[in-house]
């Protein structure tokens, strides 16, 4: 069980509506994850955090599946089951192939060994990276 | 300093020498980075090692930007000061703008403080992913 | 399931008794935790890791609920799923408030995000902090 | 190095220079940290970072000391150096002595400790905590 | 659920056979574990993987027990839970005793501990180390 | 520098003394590691932390060279390069060979590998496992 209740939007104050509004609105979405509903212990947290979010996943100079990739490839690296879930059914839902997850996975894990490797060595940064 | 001594193409004995061949013809490079001359301290795992980067590191489904920027992600989010340094340099040589890399900072931060915010409410993950 | 079994008082031996005994008089509990059944398959770390905690989290220079929050925030970092439900249990139960826990959540998903951040830009260390 | 150049304030365009001034009169220095002028290779990362962190770290439920303390743990917990020397820096000039902080380290060493004990069991949650 | 389907060998295509088959000989096994079913999403990643990882678990100057303890310390320091339950399954498999598995339990706890105060500290280090 | 002086044996109080001498004699060392040095700001550490140190690094069931490179895999796993470096040097110091420590080398990789393979696909822990 989390550690705070799930805020239902019947049960929301209006401060937690408006941002459970805004996240529907974007998503096109009848209702919000889990994450959000857990939030809400702490409506400044909600609101900040989604705002932020919303800025960084918006449309820019990467592609929306590139940002999804990304988003997956740290949540992995962190260990984060809650995020690796939403952010694999994300990427499919964006467009994901089993191939294209297929070689996310073989890089995800490719740099998880070469980053242990590099440590455990403590290979000196080449000087050609220093300039 | 490293924890075993940089193996130089010159002291090196032939079998390591191939591996060297092999990263330089690959990068068309004058010589192989740090990390390699380190790893050289075991040949099958220097081999093994560079048999399976090259693999994953091909031209395959995802842009080989897009794989440089998500090794690079994975370094951040475990730490690995050598890999950022070399994987943001490889990630420029490929083009990665200036932009474009503000982009990914900002989803590899983003990402790092949700994955803390989930894993700390312990949010449990949604049917709908669970389908 | 757990890798080894949870031990339980009335079939433990007398040194495995005493710890629990231990830990229930400085608790007022009428039971241990599965944390401490499980450490139970060796004897010397269960005694060991209780008289070390037991000494860490004692009444000092800093408030108790502060050590909780401070052992809270380690349990997120790390993603250890167990501590982090029973410490926030044990905040709770020294008084933290939602604002609290609030804050709390806040500060640790903005040091996670700034942590990244600076390892992915290979921050120097400001010559102000090295005098 | 770091990845990026550090961005000082005679070079920074407008909408730069405003965060550098709003960063210098909250906390009444001279100057920027160096996290803040490599950050400055992404303009709207550094002007929402800015923004979010001055949100979370200010006066509320928890003392400052507590907050930056919190910080220091995460930034411990996580490996950041750069982190480490400036929220231990930071906590000093809060007021953090000796003795609080020999109390910090000892309870982020334990809770490291421990984290890693429950994990490697797999310790279940009790059903004390999930009611 | 895991975020592919679990690839079952009356289903799986030649290549993929080919593998399963290669592990369930290795190990004189009926079946292959869920990690292989899953990571049959991407054939190339599933054959090099068992490839890499059946080489480096061979017989050699380290023993078969001591490789096994190895991987399960670095499961645990990386909270890979499914890695973690077959690793200690594993290494109980080669004989490892309930004492030694304590042993095991105590030495990750200690270096998780003290890695957390040297880096807390930042600990330099000592020149003998650097010659 | 580290956040803390390190404190010298000509400087130190009686009861810091008495553990640098018990380290120096386990040891049969001229001097105590910076480890210690720094860890003295806070005296109940510093003994805690040795005395349970040195109770996990003593004789037992596990050999001691074991020992030590389960404490330098954890430690590469956690990313603490001063631990590496003394881990790395103590473990030479106990006899481990360049073969040795290659395949250390190849079991941390491809632990680390596989680790983030299995928490990306969310690989159900097999029943066999939860017997």
């Amino acid at each position: 069980m989390s550690t705070t209740r799930l805020l239902e939007y019947d049960q929301a104050p209006p401060e937690v509506r408006a941002v459970y509004d805004a996240i529907k609105a974007a998503g096109g979405l009848p209702d919000v994850n889990n994450f959000w509903k857990a939030l809400a212990v702490h409506p400044p947290t909600l609101s900040r955090t989604w705002e932020s979010l919303s800025r960084v996943m918006a449309a820019g100079a990467l592609d929306p599946l590139v940002k999804e990739m990304l988003y997956l490839a740290v949540s992995v690296a962190q260990g984060c089951d809650y995020c690796i879930a939403s952010r694999t059914a994300a990427a499919r839902a964006k467009g994901m192939t089993d191939v294209q997850y297929g070689e996310l996975l073989a890089v995800v894990g490719m740099a998880s060994e070469t980053n242990r490797l590099a440590q455990a060595m403590r290979v000196p940064v080449h000087l050609r990276f220093e300039d």
